[in-house]
């Protein structure tokens, strides 16, 4: 399918077309797909734009990063399809950062193809391929982790994660840090620092945040995030977006 | 996967295991599944209820269907994929409903199983397998019809369908019954009766109406409707879940 650059929504429709793609090559499966296109349902809502508290929560993460022992960013088929290159950005951004390939659909197979991806574009030592451990409370075959990365980290970036996953991980006592577009998903809810943004903008707002904060201030503990204040507004923003749609724009124009 | 029939959204979960099916075996494109999931967020909004707006626009359906004089239903891979058997069903109640394969990304493998979908389910004379028509104003690939089917309807019931092509059957001069989740969609505001609900609810509450209606409303002309007041509605009833959802459930709870 081509795709006018000037189409009003270029970029979302030329993120979906690269998806489709890795659904064909098998990196992402008919359920990521349905995922995504939830995400894109809540993108539109949100304006397609990283929204000041997405913006406010991206810089808190990166400073969560930084001084997390042990930080570790998830890494799913979706995730491999649409942001390899900014995974490698942000790990060369934040010292230390594990990446951990973490499928709800697993195959040897996929595990070994996303590795793959994310090594191409850049991410040294991927975690994950072969899963050395549990986490405790969920269905054996979406337990499985690297027992030098998501099963010893104190910090866990889940990107479109599910909820069940990442209920597991807080109950385990893990600080975690969402992107995911729905703010009443359990995934946004159990977060402790949510960010409520599309996942390449979100991922380059936190590896920007990084880079201006430096190494520097690596000592320290981590400051609060009021997340339930977060949550409320990216509902905001969406409750202000319909009530502006709902007064026009006219019937039957382009949108 | 395994899918426990207490899940809170079982309804929405099985609809999506069985679309993810339907795209390994090639009756739905990647495009739809992401599609699927735009129209699962607006569902999960809308509370996956038939709202009491949309009710009556598919009695109101019903009615405009009965009175029609060559009344089409437009049949896409996700619409054979998730409601063969409610297309068959509609067929039954309303007395000389055309049902057309009309595909975005049509090829003629992709045309000729989406048929043998919807015969299995027991529609009877499957249009647009072998396109004959076109329609004006359209890209080639995507303006093919069938010149039995919509190419003369005077009524086209369009689930799932894209806004180009929505606009370009009003511009035929065709009228125009959406089903489509998202009050905000070109297609929903191109529609002349718009029916914001998900597609195997919406098809039941028009066949159950057109039962009840029978024969003998068949004489008369189409009753008007209000598009832009069942649109405002839906608006409406996503607007009230969400401020509900900003204040509660508490954090953490599931959903």
């Amino acid at each position: 399918m081509r795709l006018s650059r000037r189409h009003p929504r270029y970029a979302s429709l030329r993120v979906r077309l690269r998806l489709a793609d890795a659904a064909r090559r098998g990196l992402v499966v008919p359920e990521g797909l349905v995922a995504h296109g939830r995400g894109e349902a809540f993108d539109y809502l949100l304006g397609e734009r990283t929204t000041p508290s997405a913006r406010r929560a991206a810089r808190a993460a990166a400073l969560w990063l930084l001084r997390a022992r042990r930080p570790v960013l998830s890494v799913n088929g979706n995730v491999a399809a649409l942001a390899a290159d900014e995974v490698a950005a942000l790990q060369r951004a934040v010292p230390g950062l594990g990446v951990e390939v973490n499928l709800f659909h697993r195959t040897p197979a996929r595990a070994r193809a996303i590795a793959r991806e994310l090594r191409r574009a850049g991410v040294r030592d991927v975690l994950g391929v072969r899963p050395s451990a549990r986490i405790p409370g969920l269905p054996s075959d979406r337990a499985q982790v690297d027992a030098r990365g998501i099963a010893v980290a104190d910090l866990c970036l889940i990107p479109l994660e599910d909820g069940d996953r990442a209920e597991a991980l807080r109950r385990l006592g893990k600080a975690v840090i969402s992107i995911d577009l729905n703010p009443l998903s359990r995934t946004s809810r159990a977060a402790d620092l949510p960010i409520v943004d599309e996942l390449t903008r979100a991922l380059g707002a936190i590896r920007r945040a990084a880079r201006r904060l430096g190494p520097r201030v690596r000592d320290g503990r981590r400051p609060p995030f009021d997340a339930p204040r977060a949550l409320a507004e990216a509902l905001g923003a969406i409750d202000a977006r319909l009530t502006r749609a709902a007064r026009g724009p006219p019937r039957r124009s382009a949108r």
